[in-house]
């Protein structure tokens, strides 16, 4: 199962060891990971190394440490990418417009992917969710059903790398334009257009027409970018 | 400039700080951390707490360690996407298709915005990639070159969000798909047909044409990832 270690750079081959693990299926989602001192004695390094290696996975949001019950593979990974995009975000200066501008590259294709591959039951869940969208006048909860519309299409797109980068796109939106998706649904007007864009992805979806559905998710996202930036 | 830090999850706390230290622009690319012991006296944590934090956001990629210098911020973070993407790639049981589809997804609207933000030394570049495309026999230099043909495109989108995932893309690409560039480039026709499609791209581009930009990379795209899959 474990092979003991030899060289430098400890906690990079403790990584190594166990993406090797996962690798081989020997380790899945959910799975509980050997307690720390199973992994001393197995691996022969430090305790130190071990937990180097335990504490970096969990900081990325591969592992979750359970109190009392120790270390798991994670079920989801909404979390992956975010500490290391949102750290970068900062240090290379970047402007927030980059945030949105990334978030539109992604979402248009997806749009597009997903009219091929979206269900008949994930069909129903965005009519839900667009009605309940023009039912609520209170800018929190269309912010909240906004974003379960968006992710819901990412999701129909069944690509997991996608999905991933699009939640962790949508947490830097969240902590560095903070209140942009309230300010746009504060105006009532705006919440007309929305609900009619999302409509008309919608309808594209249905279709099963890539292109529309594109074409419809550019629009929408020009338009609710306009009040991003500002 | 540091605050001593008081709760549970230590090494999250140093890294808030250290990230507060970024976002003020106390800390920038490049620049030289404090020292362990520093940082234990600063933060009045556990040395062990401030290793975790630090071989944390080394694993990301965030930080790099010079043997008897001590800790960088990274200058360039080529590196920070790949290890949590592929984990997790490993562990979603994810197909190679998906990797090809968000490069596919990214690279299509990237080429959209390079079209209106290249310059013409960056310009220029790409012709020498062309001819040098066009002139070369050798499959791994093939490789090479149309790799840098692809990241300098990417480049001239001027978003590192954008250029830094992509990086993290092409990094699964390699180690999932093995020899899958070198395979298309072992066929002297696919030389030609790819050296076609480059400099239709590179048409596009010069011109400032968003639309043909992205067409020519989506069919250029889709012609690769045909032997790709394969």
């Amino acid at each position: 199962m474990f092979s003991p270690i030899k060289n430098t750079k400890l906690y990079e081959q403790v990584i190594e060891q166990i993406k090797d693990m996962i690798a081989k299926g020997i380790l899945k989602k959910g799975d509980k990971l050997p307690s720390e001192r199973e992994l001393v004695d197995h691996l022969q390094v430090s305790r130190t190394s071990i937990r180097e290696a335990l504490r970096a996975l969990q900081i990325m949001g591969l592992i979750e440490c359970r109190q009392g019950e120790g270390n798991f593979i994670s079920q989801s990974f909404e979390h992956s990418f975010f500490e290391p995009l949102s750290i970068m975000f900062m240090l290379q200066e970047t402007n927030p417009e980059e945030i949105i501008e990334v978030r539109k590259v992604i979402e248009v294709e997806t749009a597009a992917i997903a009219a091929k591959k979206i269900t008949e039951e994930e069909l129903e869940s965005l009519e839900i969710l667009i009605k309940a969208f023009k039912n609520s006048t209170d800018e929190n909860d269309n912010v909240k059903i906004d974003k379960k519309f968006h992710y819901e299409i990412a999701q129909a797109s069944r690509n997991f790398i996608i999905l991933n980068i699009l939640n962790a796109i949508s947490s830097l939106i969240d902590s560095f334009i903070k209140d942009a998706r309230k300010k746009i649904l504060t105006d009532e007007k705006n919440r007309e257009v929305l609900a009619m864009q999302h409509e008309e992805i919608y309808n594209a979806l249905k279709k099963g027409d890539s292109k529309k559905a594109a074409e419809a998710m550019r629009k929408h996202l020009d338009f609710a970018n306009e009040y991003m930036i500002k």
